[in-house]
């Protein structure tokens, strides 16, 4: 693929500094470029070195200014550098379509519905009364249980499991590995024994959702389990039952929600951090990595911790956390100087 | 479906307050009940609220007793309300038991022995000598190593994956993606390299255990790793190599327990906790969610913290951890004014 | 399996005391040998209570001496026992070698190549361009994705994922459930939506490397994902896109490493531990257990903790935490100490 730097503005909207004719041949980051790639500056990090990149071509902000022009490479100007680069990357390296079509070796149950130019993949298991949209691929290995419902243009890598009733969005993609619909963790105790309740409720996905892999996300006890229009899970992700998850919000790798917790919009949880169960968090609330949330969070908040607090003060306590030992020799020491002054200051007051 | 009051309360041996023939359609939770469900009310929390519920009936404690009666709807008094509740449940969505039958598709070894009334779905590989009980259901997608034996009535979910040698109790239910009986994380050093162990041992899964989706539940290195009967885990559960884990204990979601650890009876492990290895936990212990226990804990005990402490002592402590930075600048005013006080105190002795 | 100890001092270099024509029939872990066993003693904590073992011969440390004899077994000296003694595992316990073959219910797309003596078992899904070395083994369920390389002796577990282009050294080993080379998790904001980022990177993986079962290896986003040489990763690892991992380098149970962090060789990551992207560990670096590393580790360094900080002050802290309530109450005490003798002492001044 060869593409000029006239075409690329073009196609993001960029203005162009430099030759509008030099051939660009491949995309690459900032300190891996070659001679005829185009890379991208997002931020003053790489704005400030822009001469060590070896790439021909330059994405940076729109309000970027240098005093010197360089001759070496073009600059590209738009409003979000990432985002232009990462919409050229796909001109790069072109993803092969799927040629849509049923692989006679997929197995499929009774009365399912399939959309136009769908592409099941061989190994593939789906049960009974499932419905799947048009532009849906289904990749090996995956089983689809009873009564599930894929909207169009939804992906399912391989080795993916969704149990009855699972709803796919339109435009959701899941990694390989997850287990979508399984049973909650519910048991009512009685004597020794745990009796395990029936899950009869589901999961709900949204549309543009992306699931990562490995995740595992259980049906409803009795109602839904929800994740929003536009969610993102990294991977490793356990979302218990019941949890509903609002639009946009993104889940990072290994956190795990307990049951029956909800999640507001547009909400980050970082990495590794655990939500108790029955909470709320609210909208644009940012999680810290590694955090233990016990207890609600209202909106607009930036928590982290193990127990969770406000962010600001986590970080005055984690500052703390390693002068705990000579804080505690402090205080033994001052202790015994109290004493001596205790000492001192109530002898003459014998009389 | 439909059942009257009358009907329900002898299924669940409850007493009925209100008109026994009312006819109840579904199930469902407090909050979420319909004009003709019935739901439970199992604590004060929602017993102060009854008049919230829009269901028909509602099961209650035995003892719950109210000063005027409700006219809306029928009580059903019962010893457990929840499980009262959830033994109703499969009646109104009853589950549909899966026809016995082998698949043309499943793949089987050498000189396997399969019980009465087995289901066996497509694309299932069984290997050699393995034994399969009456009444077991295997899922698509499945593999079963050479030399495994499944006892009666068990489930094994699609996607599982079985080592050699795993043996599973009776009515064990084993999630999807979950991998038992893979080879423990043993090595020894040699010079710069890790020499692989081998791994002879295997896994023994007790009657009635559950096992959630995703858990990787390594075999014993010689000797066995052992889940006892009754015991639950959650998803994504990590339990090493020769790891005993005793009748009914709970796992909860995301818990690692390294190797050669032996966990009791009737023990809780909360979500997200890592357990040492080489220790012993006892039986009847509680050990809080995302806790790290590094130690042995004897029976009885009630643990949390990283690392783990007294349950009461972690509570102070995280009561204390977000004040820090105050008792700091505290220490550090007082470190002044005891200076200042020692000045004082000393010149005078200055002659 | 029989094998006198002159047979196994032989295979293992050992020096012998006692009895060389004693005949041995297994292997056996110290507390369970049974009397015609052998068993090993690598530290102190056996070497003390060496008569406790049933066993009929103990492999013990080149220099461990006894003042007197034992009779009632053999010991055989070697320079690392442990080792030892799992190099004469798989004598008693020899693994069958796979019958070498293609299943003829495995799928291939175009162009591939196969080794010789390569072993593909049923439902094995093969995509188009894949190259398989000699020896190498494919268990059941497995999905390869276009482009792979598998190199020679390697073993895929059942139920592995490995996505486009994904490169796996000699002498690897894929426990089950793993999914190698999906997208990382990788948008850019754009309004209240996450863009999705083109992954055209890919895994490698080196040579004697073993993945452990339910991992995450997430794909470059344009570069490669490396792990090295002889790396051994546990159960449940997440590993994030264009991370590097040196050779020989442990990554225990459930631990996440996020994007684009390098770390070393010979290195040590304790289980439940996370380490934040665009960081670098050292060479020879000891992570603790359950610890968030969340800036840069030069070599040689022992950290641990949330947040990580030298191992030595971690073990202080943790000794301290448990004492905060005490310590506040303290502190509490001291301020009111103070006030009453700032009290006495400054009456005097006030004329």
């Amino acid at each position: 693929m060869k593409l000029t730097v006239k075409e690329i503005a073009d196609k993001i909207c960029a203005r162009v500094t430099g030759d509008p004719s030099t051939s660009i041949t491949g995309v690459s980051s900032f300190d891996h470029a070659g001679p005829s790639d185009i890379t991208f500056a997002g931020n003053t990090a790489f704005l400030s070195r822009l001469d060590q990149t070896r790439a021909k071509a330059v994405i940076v902000p729109r309000d970027f200014e240098v005093a010197v022009p360089f001759s070496r490479f073009c600059l590209l100007k738009t409003d979000n550098p990432r985002r232009s680069f990462f919409e050229l990357v796909p001109l790069f390296h072109p993803v092969t379509a799927p040629v849509p079509g049923i692989s006679p070796l997929a197995v499929f149950g009774k009365n399912c519905a399939l959309g136009e130019n769908v592409t099941i993949g061989p190994h593939v298991v789906i049960e009974n009364d499932v419905v799947i949209g048009d532009h849906v691929h289904v990749m090996p290995h995956v089983f689809i249980g009873n009564g599930c419902v894929i909207k169009d243009h939804t992906v399912i890598k391989p080795n993916v499991t969704l149990m009855d009733n699972t709803c796919l969005g339109s435009y959701v993609i899941v990694h390989s590995g997850s287990v979508i619909g399984s049973d909650g963790y519910g048991f009512v105790q009685d004597g020794d024994i745990h009796f395990k309740l029936s899950h009869t409720g589901h999961v709900i996905i949204g549309d543009h959702a992306e699931i990562g892999a490995c995740n595992t996300i259980d049906r409803g006890t009795l109602g839904v389990t929800r994740i929003g229009n536009g969610v993102k899970t990294d991977n490793q992700v356990h979302i218990a039952h019941n949890v509903s998850i609002g639009d946009n919000t993104l889940v990072v790798a290994q956190v795990g929600i307990a049951g029956s917790t909800t999640v507001g919009r547009q909400t980050i949880i970082a990495g590794k951090s655990a939500i108790s169960g029955h909470l709320t968090i609210g909208d644009n609330v940012i999680v810290g990595p590694f955090s233990g949330v016990s207890s609600s969070v209202p909106d607009n908040q930036i928590v982290s911790g193990i127990p969770h607090m406000p962010h600001k003060t986590w970080l005055k306590v984690v500052n703390i956390l390693s002068r705990l030992p000579g804080m505690r020799k402090t205080l033994l020491a001052m202790e015994k100087r109290l004493e001596s002054l205790e000492r001192v200051i109530q002898k003459p007051e014998q009389p």
